[in-house]
């Protein structure tokens, strides 16, 4: 008997097997919490699949992910559309959202320059990003790219495209965690830390 | 903003939350990945959800689960009908399989008798058992339900009921694991080791 010899229950396995941090046990576990729904909700976990699939896109402005054409935050005009915070992901957007600081709005990069993966500047949008400097509203460019290798090169490589349009870029400030220990702090948090010291 | 304000994408967040050993930061995990995949695999797993509850029931014999009338198991003429595992999960019957050891056939209680849990003997296959054995051609019921209390409870039960009936009802063998060390066994598994020795 080769695990199961039930076909759709080890498709449903192999499925979850392919997800991100899902290992066979895990995604045994998960089939049969499949398996034990009612038919009503598994036809709605499966709508869910789908819906997700066919109604989310990207914001034709800041390139999150909406199902609408343009997202809330864009669409709010409230906010401050002449500061960009530009992220490599759409929850690096909701991180960014959820210190309620940032009043201005977003540009997601759906990644970073890392050459080791095959992406280059032209798999981000970056052409998206210089098309809303166009017309001369956007006052500040805030890289909040991650603290990594790609984020640092992406943020450097996006700041010297922008630097001549005349716009403001600047970066996270790079520091110890607020709650941190300075003692497991590694070396290069620390000297950045003592690099963008300030007066108290 | 609501956490994204993306309404497909929260709602397949909350789908993924409710199943079991998957926090919220897992689930958004999963969720990103469903999105990233193409509409064809997203299809394809939509599918793989639905067909495992359409195609998948109980086996007419054991009360496992397969897409067939009868499961391969219960289809094997090659295999020792006379001889019947009784296991509380189909995982359970799965883990016996694996042994290799075990040429008999299976039945798949779906569950253990549990008052706390409002689980009573009419709640699992316990009829559809004691019908297999109208025949007289079963000769022994191996009872391996899980060694936890509810298990326990089970196999008494069971045994009780099929005893009258000159079927001969035995239990898995409680011990110390193969590769287990004496001084992590807790005080009832050695106590029961001990009870179960046997001379070498």
């Amino acid at each position: 008997m080769a695990r199961y010899n039930v076909p759709p229950l080890e498709n449903l396995v192999e499925q979850f097997e392919k997800m991100p941090g899902i290992g066979h046990k895990t995604a045994q576990r998960l089939a049969y919490y499949v398996l034990n729904l009612s038919d009503a909700q598994a036809d709605e976990f499966a709508k869910a699949v789908i819906d997700a699939h066919t109604k989310i896109h990207y914001c034709s402005k800041c390139c999150n992910l909406t199902d609408k054409d343009i997202c809330p935050v864009c669409a709010d005009v409230t906010r401050d559309h002449s500061v960009i915070c530009v992220v490599e992901t759409p929850r690096d957007a909701t991180a960014v959202e959820n210190t309620h600081e940032f009043k201005g709005v977003y540009h997601v990069l759906h990644g970073a320059i890392s050459p080791l993966n095959d992406v280059g500047p032209d798999n981000l949008t970056i052409k998206e990003l210089i098309s809303r400097l166009a017309d001369d509203s956007v006052k500040e460019v805030i890289m909040a790219t991650n603290p990594t290798v790609e984020g640092d090169a992406t943020a450097l490589y996006i700041s010297k495209l922008l630097k001549p349009m005349g716009v403001k870029v600047t970066r996270l400030a790079y520091g110890i965690p607020v709650g941190g220990d300075l003692e497991y702090a590694d070396e290069y948090t620390l000297a950045k830390a003592l690099e963008g010291r300030s007066e108290i």
